[in-house]
């Protein structure tokens, strides 16, 4: 890097000059900050109950295949928001930048989510930067909390699992993890990996103006659809079986998985979702699902049995059945 | 430290098994938790407008004189809310920990959030935990962003600052960064350092029932008084004329800021308020603020005036005047 690209500073973070000017000068034009200091107030809420979440982004790398921290940041807390029925309406950001940080990295990565949150209609209103020393951090850690409004009707939680419902899978799997596993492993892929990282906000108006009967949803990202699946049979007490041949994985991913001994099960991702609902309703909703560009992959994966109790059984297209149990140890850190 | 104590790993972070009961069995207890995956419902929110806010705390030392990362991440977050007016009701809560991190340091930090939170009325909905390789962080970073109701009738804000308007600090000054600067240096003062970090939204409440013609409030954190009041003059458009000797200064604060070369205007507060007020409610809203704890040593400290414009005068004892700039450069990194 030439001498003349400008760095992130200790000071940018003292709270003084630099730090007004950085927030002037980067956060401020790409976020909806209603005051550079204050908190934000917001005036006119919608009706409805609040659903309020966070998460913590440390990926490494920050720039990767299909997006980046930023992308991410605003997609992870938009999608965790969506899970629970709610429309998203704000964030807040706070960010943790290693000195030495390249500014035109930052620029990239605020662009970004200016552009995802325009896209989405999410205002980032309230945001904090820190800055730590060289050695002290990993170039930049980026949390997001999110505020929605849940309209009144909607009702999405584990505890609304029956059996008989059926589990819906919005698209393929694995492409998240296993795009960011090949750019940090160096190894290139044909055709080229490419994470699903999107918001999944409208999917999920698409799906929740078609029906209220979602019993619960969940994003499998950490863990994979094998960990959100092991969750929901623990949560309800039931049991699911899911079809395994009926998940899609492309073609590229589980050449990745195969090459590095990686079970796409348990490989996370970021733009898809599962869903389990009334049975009654299963089949025109995937159809309505498919209509959008997130969910034009959809599928019934499954359905919820009685017993044996939290127990996730899939079932291979030679006849078997295998139990699945949740990720046990660590496959693949910083991941999101 | 010996072998046998626990420590954070990195599968502590993979959305497994680790990570549950991770959750589980510290997290969970600690927090006020809606569910261990989902986003947090709120029901029932008081009327009025919705403040939110959010921060990144980094400190090092995370255990100091007075208090430790967790107390602050509470009071920091929750002090911002009260100085937009708000009754703080919410949290959330994302960690960012190194690989390594001793397990009963993170539960002393809990057990520090929990018990402040408590007190405060304040609870703890969403969490959030990541794990960073050894050397790519630096313990533990929290980010907390809070959520708070503002009653109707109350608007704090510098656009509302008039000439005539009176200055109120609450207490002492530069007690956070001296306390914090001393513990980093290894240099020990008689009588001990102490930080001053504390919850203020009990001091607001009192004066906000005295009062609703507080104009702007804010408390001096990143940057020291300096900042905050060159900020409310430039915010504003007027001249903020401040006496420096009714800014009390603690003995072995101002003998620190000598020994280390710092002024203490420009030392982080982590347990104070700057509030400019309407003349006519001043005085007596000082007489209110010293019948609580926090706010036992308030004093008016100066007044705004018309010209010059976007200035800080210190008057000092001997009947000198200094204009007073915001924090240029770092002083000291890594404070809050």
């Amino acid at each position: 890097m030439g001498n003349n690209t400008p760095l992130v500073q200790l000071s940018h973070g003292s709270g003084g000059y630099m730090m007004h000017r950085l927030i002037r000068d980067y956060f401020a034009p790409a976020f909806d900050l209603k005051s550079l200091n204050d908190s934000a107030v917001i005036d006119n809420l919608p009706n409805g109950r609040l659903a309020v979440t966070t998460d913590s982004y440390v990926i490494s790398p920050y720039f990767f295949p299909g997006g980046d921290i930023g992308l991410l940041a605003v997609c992870g807390t938009v999608n965790d928001l969506s899970m629970a029925g709610a429309k998203p309406l704000y964030l807040t950001s706070g960010f943790i930048i290693e000195e030495g940080f390249p500014l035109d990295h930052l620029k990239r990565i605020l662009d970004s989510m200016q552009a995802i949150s325009r896209e989405i209609g999410v205002k980032i209103i309230a945001g904090d930067t820190k800055v730590v020393e060289r050695g002290k951090g990993d170039g930049i850690f980026i949390n997001t909390a999110g505020i929605g409004v849940i309209e009144n009707g909607i009702d999405i939680s584990p505890r609304n699992i029956r059996p008989g419902d059926k589990v819906i899978l919005s698209g393929s799997i694995g492409n998240h993890g296993m795009s960011v596993m090949a750019q940090r492993s160096g190894i290139s892929f044909e055709p080229q990996l490419c994470s699903d990282v999107r918001p999944l906000n409208s999917l999920v108006d698409v799906m929740l103006r078609e029906t209220k009967k979602i019993h619960a949803m969940r994003d499998p990202t950490r863990g994979g659809i094998a960990t959100t699946l092991k969750e929901f049979a623990n949560e309800s007490g039931y049991c699911i079986i899911v079809e395994e041949e009926a998940i899609e994985v492309l073609p590229a991913v589980r050449g990745a998985c195969e090459l590095l001994g990686l079970d796409p099960l348990y490989v996370a991702n970021e733009g898809a979702l599962i869903a389990i609902v009334d049975k009654d309703i299963a089949e025109i909703l995937v159809e309505k699902m498919k209509t959008t560009k997130t969910g034009e992959r959809a599928a019934i994966i499954g359905e919820v049995v009685e017993t044996p109790q939290q127990t996730v059984l899939f079932k291979t297209a030679i006849g078997g059945a295998r139990i699945i149990d949740m990720l046990s140890g660590e496959q693949l850190p910083r991941i999101c």
